[in-house]
């Protein structure tokens, strides 16, 4: 995007340029998950970021697949605030001293990008239906449901077992 | 937080950065607030942007009796989260050309923002109730349940004047 042209000039273009963000921010999850992974000291806790991995890879490759539908080459846009979301994830692990303590931090960071990628995800499912694109909100939606029970497993298991220890 | 000792020694320590974190957040909605307001189009979405500033302003109040009913003095922590998620949200604003799409993209831009919000209060919910502090838990389902309030509202905007007009 340039710095002296608005470049979004209508809905298609804020619609792409959400993909290439949402894209971005898939993308950073994927650099930032096995790290979380060797951090995480709860066996379920290790083994859901272990699935979770395998589940983004897929959506990354819909997100390709839903740019190709609209007739783009996948690409990313610089995302602020995934990247501020996994900063300060990163921050508050390094404070922690407790390893029951840290998985109920890295379930918190983990439940942030969540929410991040649910209401990316609302937008663009919202925007390609009003583009009449229902083959890219489909794949879309997919990969919403992946994130919201991504999200609500998260709860189960801090309330069930980490949180619990934690405490 | 110091840098070189690890602050975070408990469930307690977690939750109070993690208050710190989001009443850091809720100040930098109530500056961010008002442009926003001023950007929107629509008047029932100017309008909603209004009250949401009121009601953030509540918000912060609230968060402040719970500092204090666990007693700490209110103060906030750096929260690259959500630096993050506004400063995307000005980059992308300045980058639209067309007043209904710039609606689009602004309430995009407060889901993104409700949903931190959300993510947060969750988890500081889940805390508070596992430390005991049901006060806290009661105070902070409040703002819970008006960020989730607000985001079905600007669903319900989104989807029945502003995507429309911007399609």
């Amino acid at each position: 995007m340039g710095f002296f042209s608005k470049d979004i000039k209508n809905m298609d273009d804020l619609f792409v340029h959400t993909l290439r963000d949402v894209y971005y921010a898939e993308r950073q999850i994927l650099s930032a998950l096995p790290d979380m992974i060797e951090k995480a000291n709860d066996p379920q806790l290790k083994q859901g970021f272990q699935s979770h991995l395998a589940e983004t890879r897929n959506q990354v490759g819909r997100l390709e697949k839903v740019f190709r539908l609209h007739g783009h080459e996948p690409s990313g846009v610089d995302c602020p605030a995934i990247d501020g979301i996994i900063e300060e994830a990163d921050d508050v692990a390094g404070e922690v001293d407790d390893s029951s303590v840290l998985d109920a931090a890295l379930i918190a960071a983990a439940q942030a990008v969540e929410h991040y990628e649910i209401t990316r995800y609302g937008s663009l499912i919202a925007w390609a239906k009003q583009l009449g694109r229902n083959d890219c909100a489909e794949l879309l939606q997919q990969n919403l449901e992946e994130e919201k029970a991504a999200d609500k497993k998260l709860t189960t298991l801090a309330e069930s077992r980490v949180n619990r220890r934690a405490a």
